[in-house]
């Protein structure tokens, strides 16, 4: 009788996982692996190797004790931004650094995969590791979404508009109305519960009370936004935070990201090349400021993030990471782990707002009401959207 | 039978406080008066010009038809941020003006005091009026503690550190243990309530529901905070948000503001001149981010600003403002007043932390514990401190 | 028989040249010594201190030996770049410094000015010294022209455009033709020669090789210059220098300095006020840059510094400091002095252009047709203008 | 009889010097083509295609009527500075634009080529487009030696310090003494002469006077500058230029480009990999702003441009550029040819110091004893030394 090999379901979920990263690259060039025109964006190799940097640094090398590491200079490369792991190259570098090559990078990769999956099959696997594994996991999806949008940047601001992919940003007409649904005043409670995993942020449940308020079942289109534009929007302080009106003013901001005005007709960049705008899609890339700004024309305002996670059944969610005009801060009883995963959320807890939802551009299965996405205000190259709310 | 003159009381409130101004700038030399030494201090002449214009520009000239401007071009020199009044001297050159001069400003204030004084006993006040008139009045008191602020920290830092008056900036011992208040979960009211003056930041008042907290008796002193800087606080990243790590660094930062160790001890600017750093004093000019940083090498966490508003009944508050975790955000229910005005809170609410309370700088009469003063997480030159929660 | 009191000529010379930096800022108010609006201008009350301090420390301190020091901190304030004598405030705080006030500063003129005429009477006088006191008193002359032009700068950058003194910048008519004069291949010798006082930069006098030029006898007129501003000069790149071509986009430069376009009319701020743009006036205040392209569009160049001292006894010069395409390095032979005395001249020996003459802010007995001053090339707020060659 | 292909020897030479630009490019991996860490180096794809543009845009477009044009759109991408020839890329987006790839720029090249070789070969050349061709291949050679410090930049900079190639910068002996060949003073004559090709800036010949002078015969070695940075020459700012002095302590130099303290022991960066420092090889990747300290250190100075070329036929020269003390002005008698190849020079004079001799890097037949080389001062990742004079 034969044996058959019995694939892990972790590893299969490990291996499916770490190939949809590579999938997101295949389209690209190998000199489109490498470039990194803001700070914010970082070149799409560097994602490679440091979403492995992470399996190897907080997974085999602490726990595989046959474990020989693939190059000790790559965590010097790879490691982005935990402190308690030593030194790093800073951010505005990476896109200096032409090796490790592509080619190196993907031996990395497979080098690491393969002793996962012997790590992973091996008796040093634990529950806790477990836990980690999955960290691990919701991190590369977290960076698959970030490569999606930095490809785009990178495609997207070269003067020849290479297309990554044909046919992908699928324009679909949206259905819906502006119908605002309402809620009544009350005690509700938001945060991640049950079983599976969440990130730290998400944590702890807990009550909040909330006013009566209204929310609008569907995002505001190109074609709402292209009003506020055509009425004076991006010309009229009264919208616009003070922080906001400086940066309009400083960076002479007139349109959403990707948007070209060729002779007088709004073009979009997308994914599959320059298109025209099409007025009933979903608005996508602009910052807090704007969508604040929207609201405010609209004689509306943003969701706080209690609200939007309150509501979020009676929508549907999924298209654009929708802004909030909520800080991003610790919700109660939230508690730093002790260690490098300890960094991965708390630090970041000041200057920036919360999104939430998920984006055309977010992996599947990488989606929960309760999570908490945030950005700076001024930073608009991720799939961003506006819910109104009054 | 003889006449007597009546001071109208509402006359007589605005007196005082346009005189105190003018009182706290007594000890200045003409030369004082003209520095912008960083973009947030401004000259005290700017204050002096800036208050007088409020009432000039928003009372005087739309209410008072004989009224004459004093010179039209100090609207563009003294406007600090009303972009519906027009042009305005843009923040950071306002320490290169010489001219309006100093006995320049003292004629423009006499001249609109009197037109002030005839206005206010006029027929042409009325109810609307007197609203507006109250926010001119808070407004200069806000000023009068940015006057003392920032002429501490013009005098501050030269380096010929000259006194502004002694024996003040009393350095008394503060009485008190590190005991904890609980309070238990529940639902509680904060803003504003009440027939007097508020901001319009303080309103609505509205529900929250809060978990059990704990929130401390007394605020941090000097020996405390010393022995985080001695354990080495500054120079370990893990209690530190991110951006505030990195203003740590660009920033060189080793102390509170105003502090220097001198001959290995620790000296402290004073309005008084420099003078030993006092163990038992409350602890004075941190940052957010050191709050923050203290409240996390203590284990602890700044207190939000709901918690921090519920609990101050059973405290003694008004030395020191007090970094809470809250992002300056609206309330629910918050509505801008339409005109100039409504610039006056609203267009800030990104970006900045909450203080609560009051401090030594803070004038008679203009503290509540509904006010909701407000900086950016890196500024330090106002009167602040720490209270922890947990 | 009486005795009289003989003032000793070196004291005469001494006073009369301290008196006269006393008598340029006469016309200020307080607030206007006291500002820096940008880091090149630096403010009236610093120059008078730095002079001042220059006496005292190369002068008193080493040689009169009863001399105390008026203020020990001074020497922090006042030293402008001087490494060899210490730690000195960096030049971009000297405008946020408020105290010493101006009175402090009057006082310590006097002071050293007291022990100056005792030292200069006394027998520690001698000829070494004479010759320092001799480069202190150039010093001083030097700074009573920084002194002028740092006073235009700050009331002509205030929107208020205060009057310093009426009936200044006399704006005389400019008779003279464009006449070219000639000068013929061959050796010359330039540099200072004689016994009187010189800059080092000055020497050593030596031999160059001129091939065939021509210089023209007059300066360039506003009206010229117009026609280049109306001839697109400012929007051709063609004209300028590709760092010259940079500075004008970043800075938006339209004209010279101090001009404004106001209804359609060019307008000029003058030591006595705004006035229109005399045509027949010499051209002042533009940068080399600015020179240099108005030189190229007339299909000239400017003269270098050696063909300019050369041909300078046969045309008028002195009321405009102009531009030569010469950079300033040292001449031939030239020596650095040992010691702070040596840190004048030569360590300013790259990165900035020559310029030759005079100007109408230039004091009396301060000007020579070897004299070498010099500065960056986008600097425009010297009295400086034009003069062709080919 | 069988006809032969006689090759024309302008294409041979034509096809030489393109060939050459990429036997440079050939140990490189596609990601070294790509990135710009600092804005004075480009990314070698980029070199690859601007040195292909210069032929198609100068030569065959306006000479060759059947010429199409292989993508319009590389005007915008590969145009460096010439402002005639319309918009482009601005110098500091090089590193961030991934397409065109590097095989589509060596598609480009292929095409140019082929179409240059028709052309040569055709009725439409003719001898004024030969002097244009000849520029066109000099630029080349220029390009050439920038790819080669552009390489040594982009890998001497990665973390891993890649080799470009085995054996190559050959770190030979020295061999020759401190001598000083001493020259008379007198009337010499410098610039190009004769029927070769020369750039527009090495003309017009002309008579010079020079003093007296010495000059060294040999470059100063890695040792003798060791020695230098062991007397403290770093920390003394009387040995530096104002300038320098900034520089040095902004940027916190302290030793030449590419050396690097390992365990107490000088590495080099070499394009063969890392290496021990040899002390008698001579010095190299220093600033102008070094060579003249240490210069001053030894109480000597460096050599004019004028002095160079005079006493060149007395040493060897053509392993280090070497700094003069000129500044890069034109020679009497400059013209600056009318278009777009007249922005080649002449816009560059002012700002930069002239660098004499040749380099290692500079290919085979690009050197002459009348080039003039420049560059801004505190530039040192050219191959730069130090010849000493008095």
């Amino acid at each position: 009788m034969e044996s058959q090999t019995i694939i892990h379901p972790l590893v299969k979920r490990f291996q499916e996982i770490r190939k949809h990263s590579e999938e997101i690259c295949k389209p690209l060039e190998i000199e489109d692996y490498v470039v990194q025109p803001i700070v914010d964006v970082s070149p799409p190799k560097w994602h490679l190797g440091h979403t492995t940097w992470f399996f190897e640094t907080f997974i085999l090398i602490p726990n595989f004790p046959s474990y020989e590491v693939f190059d000790p200079q790559y965590n010097f490369v790879f490691n982005s931004y935990y402190e308690t792991i030593g030194a790093r190259v800073i951010r505005t570098d990476r896109g200096n650094l032409s090796r490790p090559s592509v080619s190196d990078i993907y031996r990395y990769r497979n080098y690491v995969d393969e002793k996962m999956k012997l790590f992973l099959e091996s008796d040093f696997m634990n529950d806790s590791i477990a836990t980690l594994l999955e960290l691990g996991l919701n991190h590369e999806q977290q960076h698959q979404e970030l490569l999606i949008s930095d490809i785009k940047y990178i495609l997207g601001h070269n003067p020849l508009f290479p297309v990554y992919k044909d046919n992908i940003e699928l324009q679909e007409k949206t259905s819906g109305s502006n119908k605002m649904l309402r809620f009544s005043e009350g005690i509700y409670e938001i945060g991640f519960e049950g079983s599976g995993f969440c990130f730290d942020n998400e944590l702890a449940r807990h009550k909040v009370y909330l006013n009566d308020f209204e929310i609008s079942e569907c995002l505001v289109t190109n074609k709402e936004y292209l009003e506020f534009m055509e009425a004076g929007g991006y010309e009229d302080f009264r919208y616009w935070h003070a922080d906001g009106w400086n940066w309009v003013n400083e960076n002479n901001v007139k349109s959403p990201l990707y948007w070209h005005n060729i002779d007088g007709k709004w073009m979009y960049y997308t994914l599959s090349g320059l298109k025209e705008v099409n007025p009933n899609e979903e608005l996508c890339h602009i910052s807090f400021y704007e969508a604040s700004a929207y609201a405010s024309w609209k004689d509306m305002r943003l969701p706080t993030e209690e609200e939007w996670e309150v509501a979020s059944p009676h929508f549907q969610w999924g298209k654009r990471w929708e802004w909030t005009n909520s800080a991003y801060l610790p919700y109660p009883g939230f508690k730093k782990e002790p260690g490098a995963v300890g960094e991965y959320n708390g630090k970041f807890m000041v200057n920036q707002m919360v999104l939430r939802g998920a984006s055309t551009a977010t992996p599947n299965g990488h989606s929960r009401n309760t999570y908490r996405n945030f950005f700076q205000p001024a930073l608009k190259w991720q799939f961003t959207g506006i819910r109104l709310a009054k």
